[in-house]
């Protein structure tokens, strides 16, 4: 089976890896990234599963690991003629076999090169070499060597979450919860003293399903919150109520910040008795259309106020058109990988918002987008100027080194470094979380590298700035 | 005249052009062009019309062959004030003497700094060295010597088209042709046993007229085309069997792709009894504008359909405004420069074509857009998920060395190589695809040298890439 | 209170700021560079005030020159916390004291890593170091010895904005003015004939609030406007005939332009009996909102007809959603810092002001947008054809080293540098003139050596187009 593999290329990482190919200047990013490449990791929002940790979950095998949960990857195979069910997609499967995954593992390896310049095959060669210690390059040849060696790093128990949590130097990681979770991960991991003296796993309150009036299983939701709060959800100062008491519990259980996936940024109160009758509507089943938009705008705008008397941070990711392909959603639900980017509108959008609450001083907004114009056109204007607002990270699509590059050479002229939220990973994916960090540190380098070379910067600055983005920007925009 | 000839500087191609400054760098380049620049020539989307390979016509004269019918020069010159009868504007005058042309070519060499910095600069230096022998950089002073270098050139009978098909190593070719031709130059150059041996040159079906009711020659256009196919084209069953019909007879001819300029990309089936009303509406000219687009969209979703069924590749060229100066349209009419781009959306527009057929295994897609905008906010994440859908290659207004690589660098991070259709060189300059071939694979071994002094790919799977891009990716999509 | 300075780093200007950082690129870039760096500044558009020449005022002190008026640097320091009113917001105030103007420079220089990698870092520090001699990086330390220099340096009578007009080499400034202005600051710096032999201040007639019917002091404009033109307004062929009288009486003055600072770019003739119909109900104060806009669009384009008959340049700045947040307009007024960009549209907004003038010989139109992805979409394309249309250069947010790269890169490559504006520096900073117009030199340089480093341009065709960007290009946009 693995004839061919002496002959096999190496896979390697290379130390100055995105740094700029000009000798002087990768130099000087040399120097950069020495400051901040050993920094303790801090993932202020992203989507681990709190059990991982908390049960210290074995990652099962390589397929189960790299593979079936990531769309990033489900995607680019699906569009190579995978399906997606080759891949143990959808992740609640439990028939996949180990026949199956080391079949998926081969299938994957054959198309390595699909992966070609993604910001994928960047991540998975980092973590291939730089995690499970693979030294050939995946192809049909190398498969099951490789399924072998990265089996065998996840079968030593030196590699459960929670060594790697050291191993990774992860300081601080917000997962991402349902209102109705009673967060007891968190507080098991919380409860473990040797565990949160170096380590904190924080809840983020993520209320979209609660928020939206216009959803089929609104009501069934809103009435599940009621239950777990404790409180009567038959008016809206009820709901709204229920909503603060979980917000508090979240506060309680660690959370630093609610986050909130929607389809634009509006955002506008109604008057107190129009909200409380669309809210009536709502609940009796006979709200329009029209009306389940205004009161989710509503319930929005009541979001950000809440932020401002409980301090979490907001983060805003609108832009996502989900599901675009109703057959991959009737076969295997939602987030396999065809959730698509749209054009967003802000400075019109927002203003409402920002005119209310942007210059609140317990009020961090991070906003992020898939649309990378709105960057630099809009959102980098307003957060020069609003002074809750912050400009979140590339994310999702634009989460690869050039798309990053364009980022920084855009929105830092017009907004400076400081109206930036630091480095969020977004990710589900536990093992890439090192090289997703190391990544941006390094085009963190290579950016501040580029400004010193062209006089704009002394080295000194550049470096403090570098240090900044990794540790004082987050802990200030999440208030850690 | 020539007087100032001799101290005129010189006119050079430098072996190196495009690639990165970085001594470094320009290395990896050289040896990933080494790979691919001597590979022979597919183009699979043009206008190069077919009977100038058919009777094998000469070029007439440097005016006719370079100016009179190149928009993207005609609308720099007019810009600068130069009348476009001048340059014997529109292409079917018959009136332009020696002397005209003599004075059109001057005024051209006159402002050959106007196209400092241009795609057209780039590649009429590669043409007027590379294929005329040109050796002095256009002026005033030199134009008449140029002028005769060129004409020389067109006289000499080893420069006419089909001796040219060898010199540039096409070996395949698509032109653009009307539903209703009968293809009689196809079917001559294909009878040519020693030609057709090297060369197949296939036509594109090219339906646009036929599926637009709202313009004013479409119930003409109809009949003619149900006389042409031999059917009865009172209902829309007849239409689309007249369609069906013709695509089967270009399939039979060669054909291996139809072509929609389209203002969206909308697209969506009415029920069958409304699109037959609808139908009928249009032939009695009774039809709305409104109902005219459903009309319209219902025929570009037939498109889809029918391309599921026969196979051939379907290429989507949205976003251009046609004509938009009207008196320059009135007095030369449509493709003399003023056709401007606007912005597009795709996510939301493509959905139902894609629901529909987007993942069917018959089926080949490929979109172009003017607006780069959506390359990477849309297209990239679209053709990262289903199947058939291919990203088209920067086209017109950005098809030019900065334009090419902002499109490498986004969408390639998003969706791979392998979602790219290869290069579409979208032209009727016969003697500029040779330059308009190259400066792409230029461009491939610059961007893929960049990824390889990134670190980001090893040097072996940048040459594998790039011959891949040349070979396989055009062949694949275009199911050559 | 200096106690540190002596370790306070240094502030210094290095000669190849903003080239290249490859050897070879840079050896290029400052070959070009150094033919255009000691040319004369030409300004066509700016808002120094022009009592400032006349009246040859002193600057005042380092904060009344350099941020109280500047809102670039307002809203970077309002994001970071501080308070307009710390910094002497609004211009108009007359009770900050010394203390107070200390304050706020300290205040300014504890946050000079806010503007780390800004375009406002880079204008600043070459105006800290090349104008004021300043030595050492701005901090809560230095801030008060920075203080004491620029004061002395102001306070040096050859430090007034005349003897400045012949150190900054400014040979032609435009300023912007009200219709209704006499111009006498214009009157009298005409009739200085030492002053008037080696500079000209021209006046820019700015109609935008007698061209708004929606704005609720039109119609008191309006009759202040007949009364400075001594034209009955009644109607609106009077107002048309106030607007030309004042349109020549600029014009006698030496104005070479209009100025337009509009919400989108629409603009359409009304026939003439509905244009007065609505003038009429506009003056009445019963003009609907719709009707006010498209009397305003029909004003606009009676703008561009007058422009063919006076042959004043106009220039478009749409895009720009001012006073977005109430609370600070309310608090400061305008031009405080919190205008945000927007989005807008081009091809077909301006379809018809562009086929009814775009090729008038007399008629030069400059168009500008803060939406970057306009200008290669959209202007440059346009201006590519019709021959009055001309691209103005990165404007305000997008007035910054990589913004204006991306710029060049793109337009350049669709419609030559000959359709472009040349420098507009759009500043009321009079001191960051030179630095600002040496910028533009210096990226011009940079971009120029990328296209002779890519073998598209050779050097001297370089040398000579960075000449032409400098001196002929406004020369003949503006009709110098």
């Amino acid at each position: 089976m693995h004839q061919n593999v002496a002959m096999a290329p190496e896979l390697t990482l290379h130390e100055d890896r995105l740094f700029s190919a000009d000798g002087a200047v990768r130099q000087i990013s040399r120097r950069i990234y020495a400051e901040t490449k050993d920094l303790p990791i801090i993932s202020p929002h992203g989507h681990v599963p709190p059990a991982w940790m908390s049960e210290n979950l074995s990652f099962g095998n390589p397929t189960r690991l790299l593979l079936t949960p990531d769309h990033y990857i489900n995607r680019i195979l699906h569009a190579n003629g995978v399906e997606l069910s080759e891949l143990g997609v959808p992740v609640t499967r439990t028939d996949m076999t180990e026949a199956d995954n080391r079949a998926a593992w081969r299938t994957f390896c054959a198309h390595w090169s699909d992966f070609n310049g993604t910001a994928m095959r960047y991540w998975l060669t980092d973590q291939l070499v730089g995690v499970f210690g693979v030294t050939q390059r995946p192809s049909i040849e190398t498969a099951d060597e490789i399924y072998d060696t990265i089996q065998a790093w996840i079968d030593d128990d030196n590699h459960r979450p929670r060594a790697l949590m050291d191993q990774f130097k992860i300081e601080f990681i917000a997962t991402t919860d349902d209102p109705c979770d009673d967060l007891h991960d968190h507080e098991k991991l919380a409860a473990d003293a040797e565990f949160s003296a170096k380590h904190r796993v924080a809840p983020t309150f993520r209320p979209d399903k609660y928020l939206t009036p216009a959803n089929p299983d609104w009501n069934q939701r809103v009435d599940t919150l009621g239950e777990v709060a404790g409180v009567d959800v038959s008016t809206l100062a009820g709901l709204t109520s229920a909503l603060e008491n979980r917000r508090a519990y979240f506060k309680a259980h660690g959370g630093v910040s609610t986050d909130h996936g929607i389809q634009d940024l509006d955002a506008a109160y109604l008057d107190a008795q129009d909200a409380e009758r669309l809210y009536g509507k709502a609940r009796a089943g006979e709200i329009t259309a029209a009306e389940a938009t205004a009161l989710h705008h509503h319930l929005i705008m009541d979001q950000v106020r809440m932020a401002t008397e409980d301090g979490l941070t907001l983060t805003l990711h609108p832009g996502a058109f989900r599901d675009h392909d109703r057959a991959t959603f009737e076969a295997y639900g939602a987030d396999v990988g065809c959730d698509i980017p749209y054009a967003i509108e802000v400075t019109r959008a927002t203003r409402e918002m920002l005119n209310r609450f942007g210059n609140h001083p317990n009020l961090n907004l991070v906003l992020f987008t898939l649309d990378e114009d709105v960057y630099s056109r809009e959102i980098a204007p307003l957060a020069g100027f609003y002074r809750s607002l912050y400009i979140g990270v590339p994310w999702w699509f634009i989460d690869a080194p050039e798309s990053i590059m364009r980022f920084k050479q855009s929105v830092t002229e017009m907004a400076g470094f400081s109206r930036i939220s630091g480095m969020i990973d977004d990710t589900r994916a536990f093992c890439s979380i090192p090289a997703r960090h190391d990544m941006m540190r390094r085009l963190d380098a290579a950016h501040l590298a580029n400004l010193v070379a062209a006089h704009r910067l002394d080295e000194d600055e550049a470096i403090e700035q570098a240090r900044k983005l990794v540790v004082d920007n987050p802990k200030k925009v999440f208030k850690l």
